[in-house]
């Protein structure tokens, strides 16, 4: 609980329209994708490094918890006040600045990660790294959760772009990392889901804009049939821009969000972009894969306005199964591609065991697998079974030799399992360099660790 | 001093023929490409973890440093027993295996990253990094520094290919990190310079092996004249596999040192290497550019046999320059490209005013440039100067805002100058990772920090 003192020196050190106590406005800050929500003492407004050094300084005395929040799009919880505590939205620091002749774009930690890839597009160059929520995501919540994207098989994530990392330790001094700083000291923050650094500025690598791509659509009647034709393209070595998949239930969410975008119902979709110098003859070799293995449909955009349509289902649907259900319980494990099939297929096994209903969609180049489970109804036969299909998906990914954490960070949500994934030697490493860094254990107590 | 009673333990808990105490028949584990000279208290070779945590537990009893190693081709004092101890040479622990369907590699940390390229190359793949000591230098030793390479502008640095590692930590315990691990874990370790983590094994990524490139080199008669040509090329969005640089002194140095392999003397070479699907449109590209500035003499490789040729001329750059001199002070610095011409200026002017040798060449994409200052007589007005030298061209390189590291390391040449380069809150930041990893000092102490 915040003192009243606590109250009064967080308003007189910060200017007036920054710091708020009252969460009845704000009720956003209260909740993320999660569904979860914690009510924290305080939110504050950052608009600088100064305000966040004197709010920091407040909370130090105080043994009060900082939280960094980006857009609150997070699937673990990172930006939850699980122990109460101040809530810094990083939001105004939102500056975006393209340095053409170097390819490198510098932004606030608050600024939407699609509007960093038009700013650059503007100029011919290209910030590759695109999670599904990046037309509202910022990049510092990014860079907390390492994300990824649709593109990350041919691209790579976030931590592929990072340059530079300015930001405020937790002992409160100002620190600039870049690749040359030792022990890889930047990427280190890179993933650390607000637990040791307050980013406060970052320089990102860009890229030439590649050739436009093509857009290729398959739907197949059996799902085996889409995994089959992912592990294909992969063995003859084409790397698409993006490879994702959906399995029925998705496409049917898409179909009910959208009606426009109508994609024919089938037991699995996938979704190629080829782009680059061998746009066309990639794109040519995935249809011919995929017509060895008798798609019920199987369509090419034929031009851009098709081809962002296309895209757009994918990128709604984390939205449209939401709206599908009353709660949604969002999973995101990787597995290494060649065992993708078996995940399908356990997923389908999920569906027919649990008393919930069970959806998946990802990237399949990656072996990335996007799992919900969705509560229809409220009753307490689903909420059990949400709890132990969690438990098994990750039981299974693990056996595959997979990762609980493909993009979406460990949190809250995922801290249980942690010890299931990383040996003790392991974790203690962790836990010594989070006392390293944070000491007092002021920024994002109660994340990532039991 | 090592006691006799701690020799005795390390000779009875190790198998005979892996611990030695007298450097007799050992100098060159006293030594590495630095030409400084530490003598340790003992050697080990290590050819099993459990040989490392037998060593390890009789350091730590008796408060002795560990000092790995790989090859020895360092050129910033990483393997010296700067304060005595046990050397536990890897260079026994070289098991290579590729895994084809993966495209990965599994190495010990003693493999040569040679042996590494041609494991990979039988099997189409590639394995990018190529440090110019790679026929010599160790993976192990590669991580511990993340060495770049030739190749590094196109194709990155060693930390871009490493999948996984497995090692002990300084308390004696094994941790297995790979991408997945929370925290950049596995990419603290790389770069780490032996301090943090004895190396065990380490998975690499693989790519599928380019198309055999084009091979161009040019020689001008103005220095100015190369570094506009590299620019032009830069900005162009030409981005060769490989674009060297080396000044009049250097290509002297090749020439003497292969006299078959002769390159027309002029005031700097540039050496490039186009590769993949757009090999043959870059040649061109190139060579028309090169055209531009007027070119003393411009050739391009006609078979893999000439191609080969003028890359060993590159490759054997820093035995040969070393075989033209009494002792050779190579640093290693980087700025951003576009104030290579400035460096390579400033090189110049070192070169005049000071009572030593100075040639320098490098990587003209990453704007990583070795200089080397050449005592060729061994008075002390030529060490005096390479003193002053060293200390100028890094002040030059901090203005120009560059790194006084590109691919070397600090180990215990640079780190006087660590804090040049590094701001207190961010030289804290490294020393409290490193106390929470190796709070007894154990690996490799009096590295990296003063």
């Amino acid at each position: 609980m915040m003192t009243d003192g606590c109250k009064t020196e967080l308003s007189a050190a910060l200017p007036a329209g920054r710091v708020f106590f009252d969460f009845g406005a704000h009720a956003e800050y209260t909740r993320d994708a999660t569904e979860l929500v914690f009510t924290p003492d305080a939110l504050c407004f950052a608009e600088s490094e100064k305000d966040i050094l004197a709010a920091l300084a407040i909370c130090r005395r105080h043994g009060l918890p900082m939280i960094f929040r980006g857009a609150g799009t997070g699937y673990s919880g990172g930006a939850l006040a699980v122990a109460g505590g101040l809530v810094i939205s990083l939001e105004r620091m939102r500056d975006i600045a393209v340095d053409v002749e170097r390819r490198t774009v510098t932004a606030g930690p608050g600024a939407i990660t699609g509007d960093i890839m038009a700013a650059a597009e503007r100029h011919g160059l290209f910030y590759p790294p695109d999670p599904a929520s990046y037309a509202e995501s910022t990049i510092g919540g990014n860079i907390a959760e390492n994300a990824g994207g649709l593109r990350c098989k041919k691209y790579g994530v976030t931590k592929d772009y990072v340059l530079a990392i300015r930001g405020i330790t937790a002992g409160g001094r100002i620190v600039t990392l870049d690749q040359d700083t030792p022990f890889g000291l930047m990427d280190l923050m890179i993933g650390s889901e607000g637990t040791l650094l307050a980013v406060t500025s970052v320089t990102l690598r860009l890229i030439p804009l590649p050739a436009p791509g093509r857009t290729i659509q398959a739907v197949f009647s059996r799902a085996v049939d889409a995994a089959d034709v992912v592990a294909e393209v992969t063995a003859a070595g084409i790397i698409p821009a993006i490879m994702e998949f959906m399995d029925r239930d998705a496409i049917v969410c898409s179909n009910q969000y959208d009606r426009k975008q109508r994609i024919e119902e089938g037991a699995a979709m996938l979704l190629f972009e080829t782009d680059g110098p061998e746009a066309a003859a990639d794109a040519d070799r995935i249809k011919h894969i995929c017509r060895k293995h008798a798609p019920q449909s199987l369509r090419e955009a034929v031009d851009a306005v098709e081809r962002e349509a296309l895209w757009q289902t994918r990128r709604n649907l984390s939205k449209a199964v939401k709206e599908t259900a009353k709660s949604k319980t969002a999973e995101d494990v990787c597995v290494p591609p060649s065992r993708l099939p078996e995940l399908v297929a356990y997923v389908e096994e999920l569906r027919s065991r649990l008393r919930v209903r069970v959806n998946c969609y990802g990237h399949a180049g990656d072996g990335n697998l996007h799992v919900n489970f969705l509560g229809m109804t409220g009753t307490e036969a689903e909420r059990e079974d949400t709890v132990r299909g969690v438990e098994m998906l990750f039981d299974k990914t693990l056996a595959l030799g997979g990762t609980l954490t493909g993009e979406h960070g460990i949190g809250i949500t995922k801290k249980d399992f942690l010890a299931r994934e990383f040996d003790p030697p392991t974790i203690a490493c962790m836990k010594g360099l989070k006392k390293a860094m944070d000491p007092e254990n002021v920024f994002n107590p109660g994340k990532m660790f039991v």
